[in-house]
């Protein structure tokens, strides 16, 4: 069957999570559900995802393939299955895929952007979308014990005790952080990431930020490969994943940075 | 008894609107509960704010005050009533005024932002916080055209027939677009607006953007003082009441524009 895969993008802060549920309250079963009734089946239709995303965590472009008997034009996809979702999930493109592309598998990075506020007082515009530090943070001393993750190490002291990776190698090609106003934006991109290594790496970071731990506890903790050493994994309300990097073989489309729907947040 | 002005943030998607209604669904009803009930009476404490927001529609800093005898510092008022207050709604500072100082009559103006996204598709991650526009817009058609509105007018053709407003006629210093990434932001300051008149201008400047009316339409409109020759009201979900400005004299807080929590979206 034709093979076609799918970008989405999804206020999370409503669902409980990507990965299906009986309950159905789930971003995947609300695509599926959308996507049968699209081909008027009325089966959900089974999708496979680039990133498993937890409750209240958001994409800006989770990216999902679907095998289909369908023959439908890529704009009509993307219209008619956005016809059956609820406002806060939309399919933003859709492109036909060779038989070997596989949303997983096939992706040679992923890209999070974490959104911080850190006014006094909690962020009602943004409550559920970012999260909020209100100490004072050195963001230089944060910039410097980022940049010491860069590259392949064994991540085991940011992976949270339930996650199902087969290791806990990762290389981290990017960990940028830049301030857009009041807000701090992390900027992540990894081969693959780990159960809560973003929120645990943030969660660490801001620790150092605060002054409460110094530059170089981020490497010992990365060095003592114990989750029991590190911070506490930080509030899932700021955790965006932005972007899946695919091989250009696979002609998937690639929006330019001001084209992305965090644009404002990141450097112009 | 001595009077208090607050700051209140809300993201209005949750509410129907400013105002007090019968099923307590709108956002002073939560904030007077929220005063009752840090004021330790439990009966919900009157406020008067200084634009009433219709249903769906955002505050970065509405402004309020009310009349209390309670005595605290305003750092308690700000922590205190948050705590009584859900994720969406939250006092940003408290300030004591004194007795001449009116949340409504007393404002020398309003500012609303209104955020558009432009994508071709409908935008999840912002659903319910901006509005959408898939056509091309002519941005510098709509800059000359909202030009043309600057200064005290009759703005009837841009009034919702459900208007109380005794006389139609306002002040608009400041009507201006600005591009951040895919989004179009209007920032309009003026003494005070009818109601619908920000989205009814917004609607009618995309007429012009997208080339279905000329420029020169919005004076005509305008002249015209006929509600019935203009485009239909914007959807509310990309308007913020941004801030309100009042009179030096009576000591407001007044935050500088890159601390504001739409500071990403405005030019830096």
């Amino acid at each position: 069957m034709p093979r076609i895969a799918l970008g989405v993008a999804y206020d999370g802060s409503a669902w409980q999570g990507w990965q299906t549920q009986p309950h159905g309250l789930t971003v995947q079963d609300q695509l599926e559900a959308a996507l049968g009734a699209f081909s008027g089946t009325g089966t959900p239709v089974p999708t496979l995802c680039a990133g498993r995303t937890d409750t209240g965590v958001h994409a800006e472009m989770q990216v999902v393939h679907l095998d289909t008997p369908l023959q439908r034009r890529a704009e009509s996809w993307v219209r008619g299955v956005n016809a059956f979702l609820p406002a806060s999930i939309a399919v933003q493109w859709a492109q036909p895929v060779s038989d070997d592309f596989h949303a997983r598998f096939s992706a040679g990075s992923r890209t999070y952007v974490y959104l911080l506020w850190r006014g006094r007082v909690r962020p009602a515009l943004w409550a559920g979308r970012a999260g909020w530090c209100f100490q004072p943070l050195d963001i230089d001393a944060m910039r410097r014990a980022a940049a010491s993750l860069l590259g392949e190490h064994d991540f085991s002291s940011f992976r949270s005790s339930q996650c199902q990776a087969r290791h806990p190698v990762r290389t981290l090609h990017r960990f940028d952080i830049h301030e857009s106003g009041p807000f701090v934006v992390f900027t992540l991109r990894a081969n693959a990431f780990l159960h809560h290594m973003v929120r645990n790496l943030v969660g660490a970071l801001l620790y150092i930020g605060q002054g409460r731990e110094p530059v170089a506890w981020l490497e010992q903790l990365l060095q003592a490969r114990d989750r029991r050493l590190a911070a506490p994994t930080f509030m899932p309300d700021g955790l965006y994943l932005a972007h899946v990097e695919y091989p250009e073989a696979f002609g998937l489309p690639l929006p330019a940075a001001w084209e992305m729907q965090l644009a404002p947040f990141l450097p112009r």
